[in-house]
């Protein structure tokens, strides 16, 4: 391991420890103009961010890259575009940090009370996109966190753009600069040794694929929010209405299928399995989505192909999807717990006390009544944006925005109060 | 590592696992029945568990253990009646299992909540005093978790009595035993192999000396609440009331000294030392605290010894206080931020706008304003009871009580509700 390296990172996180005591004292007007100065300098600069995303499309392309991943990679104007809105949006919403979540009062005469405060450094590890880097950099600054960004080495020059423009706001509006930097060379060696800077950072957000954020967690010594998969489950229930039980199926499973809240299970009650059942699996089958059913699907529709034993906890993010028959509410949520990833699942029902049943019992991060899986995000549930979706259940569990950024401490008004 | 202890950890986390599951979904009304149940099992066998404890103490006192770790380790009659009585106020506490802490109406027609759901398996790693197998115990089933745990080897007699009497209780009640298991062998390799499961075991609290605290906290891939120390501050201000002063002073140094809550530091405003300043210092020295001050102090009160750099950051647990004289609210927050462990301050000030900047720029887990730091403890707090103080920010800051032991999901209600 190379001593420029280690001094690299040590110089990186106390730079990020200090930005983050000045960032958390920061008011939510200051911060906000920040926020919407960044945005205009985004739009005013799209030229020459663009030019820079151009240097990492030649690259990408040289090493033979197409497809999706290079989509993924691209910067548009109407993606600068996009970046901006989202700083507007972020500026807008209310401030988590100062909420005083509730308050009460003591036989001693204490007043007691907890209030939000920022977490202070956060680490997020993220893949090719480059709009991350302000997607991220701006929920983290409006919730007063310094925020150590380690972008994929195939989009460098357009996060370092991105950042650089960032950063120069921060600057000019007298906010530490520090409160926001890009990880400069994104080797892997560096991520090992910013996970072992548990005296300086607080939390780490890894964004991608499973072993990505597997590695992480087994790496790090700070907190990490863990999203492996979704494996979301639509259940349509013996009461479900045929309209909605289809159309959710469809939406749940059609409106974008490379996304982590589509559905990849689709269990149908036995009950009804041969009427709304065979009738959803024929509109699935009419969508182009191939089916892999069990044993009773296939009697329902000859078309399915076997699902093997894997394909339950499979998360294809395509048009593929595994379907089965239970004879029952407590059924589907056994098959839920043993195969599903705590991320998304939705009962089709019209009786009350089992859709009541489904969200008390189901203990996944996102659980619906009659509402498509595609719902689960953060924007569609109000939070604004999201930082990432937690699929497990430490400090945060499901779509996580400014509030999943903060953590909360106790405070307390007395007059003298002693301690008997 | 021998496949015995492997294969004795890998049974001790499913079987937490699969209890985990199960007493999820109990209600309240059992729960506390149990609780209650198991309250009146300890009282009836009082002389059973003191002579458990028996041979803890004999084998302890061959081993050449006085003084305080050999009272810690000590089970009375009151001490019985204690566990008992705490597993009472628990089965009073409100249950936080399905408790909706938010709701609102999205423009989508979805309705969308937040309701708590328990953590699932939580292992807690302690030292000598046997009746934390109660108090944990109590506080885990209450929140709809199972426990493992893993007691000093000096207090197994004891710890084994005590949660056998627990198990039965359980069974009795119809709820899953496993829900509480106490780890029969209490060697570091079990809780080393412990520290590896993390697809049982979803939080680690370690309650005990800092060093447990940072090995088990290195060693874990399972997310560890950690209570390092607790070096608090009280900080008398320039415009505090010279009785509150010196109340507020004398009880957070004295009231109980060898606790995380005691103060360890005290700033003095530079212009009331002489004053305020002089007179606390003179009635802690006559309360037999030896005070280790800054060059400033000694000038006000010359019998204080000269503090070394390492007193700041001193954890004394004992009739030690470091007294420094600073310049401002300023200097204070800045000394505190420097030195501090992030558990808590407090401030003695008249000045309503300084006792909002204190609280507002401190960020320790509990901050407090003309009140003793003995405050800061879950019960005073009222929380019922605690597990322990987290003074790391992420999933819970402060006294940790029931909420801190759940999580919450989303949940979501349409009537067909579709993504455009």
């Amino acid at each position: 391991m190379s001593v420029s390296h280690s001094e690299l990172v040590a110089d990186l996180a106390l730079r990020a420890s200090a930005a983050a005591d000045r960032i958390a004292e920061i008011d939510s007007d200051r911060k906000n103009a920040a926020l919407r100065g960044a945005a205009e300098r985004l739009e005013r600069a799209t030229d020459e961010l663009l030019e820079a995303n151009g240097f990492d499309l030649e690259a990408a392309r040289v090493r033979g890259l197409v497809g999706r991943p290079l989509e993924r990679l691209t910067l548009t104007p109407e993606r600068v575009r996009a970046m901006a809105l989202g700083l507007r949006d972020v500026a807008a919403l209310p401030d988590p940090v100062g909420e005083v979540t509730g308050m009460w009062t003591r036989p001693s005469g204490l007043q007691v009370g907890r209030m939000r405060i920022p977490l202070g450094v956060i680490l997020v590890i993220y893949e090719s996109r480059p709009n991350v880097t302000a997607d991220v950099g701006g929920l983290c600054l409006k919730s007063g966190n310094a925020v150590l960004l380690r972008g994929g080495s195939e989009s460098l020059n357009s996060n370092r753009a991105i950042a650089e423009l960032l950063r120069g706001t921060l600057e000019e509006s007298g906010l530490p600069a520090d409160a926001l930097q890009l990880v400069p060379l994104p080797d892997r060696e560096i991520v090992d040794l910013l996970l072992e800077r548990e005296d300086e950072i607080d939390l780490v957000v890894p964004r991608g694929g499973e072993s990505l954020i597997r590695r992480v967690a087994r790496q790090s010594r700070i907190p990490v929010i863990k999203h492996y998969k979704g494996v979301c489950h639509v259940y349509i229930d013996e009461f479900a209405e045929p309209g909605m039980a289809r159309d959710i199926a469809l939406n749940s499973k059609c409106q974008r299928v490379s996304v982590c809240n589509s559905a990849e299970t689709l269990l149908i009650h036995s009950a009804v399995a041969s009427g709304i059942g065979a009738e959803v699996l024929a509109e699935l089958d009419g969508a182009g989505v191939e089916l892999r059913g069990c044993e009773r699907t296939r009697e329902l529709f000859p078309k399915a192909v076997p699902a093997s034993d894997s394909d339950w906890a499979e998360e294809f993010l395509d048009k593929t999807l595994a379907v089965r028959v239970v004879d029952s509410l407590d059924e589907a949520i056994e098959h839920i717990r043993e195969h599903g990833s705590d991320h998304t699942e939705t009962i089709v029902t019209q009786d009350i006390t089992r859709g009541r049943e489904f969200v008390r019992r189901v203990n996944s991060s996102s659980v619906l009544v009659n509402a498509s899986t595609r719902f689960a995000d953060g924007f569609e549930f109000g939070l604004g944006a999201e930082i990432g979706i937690s699929t497990s259940k430490i400090h945060w569990f499901g779509p996580m925005g400014l509030e999943g950024l903060t953590s909360q401490k106790f405070i307390a008004f007395g007059e003298g109060t002693l301690k008997e």
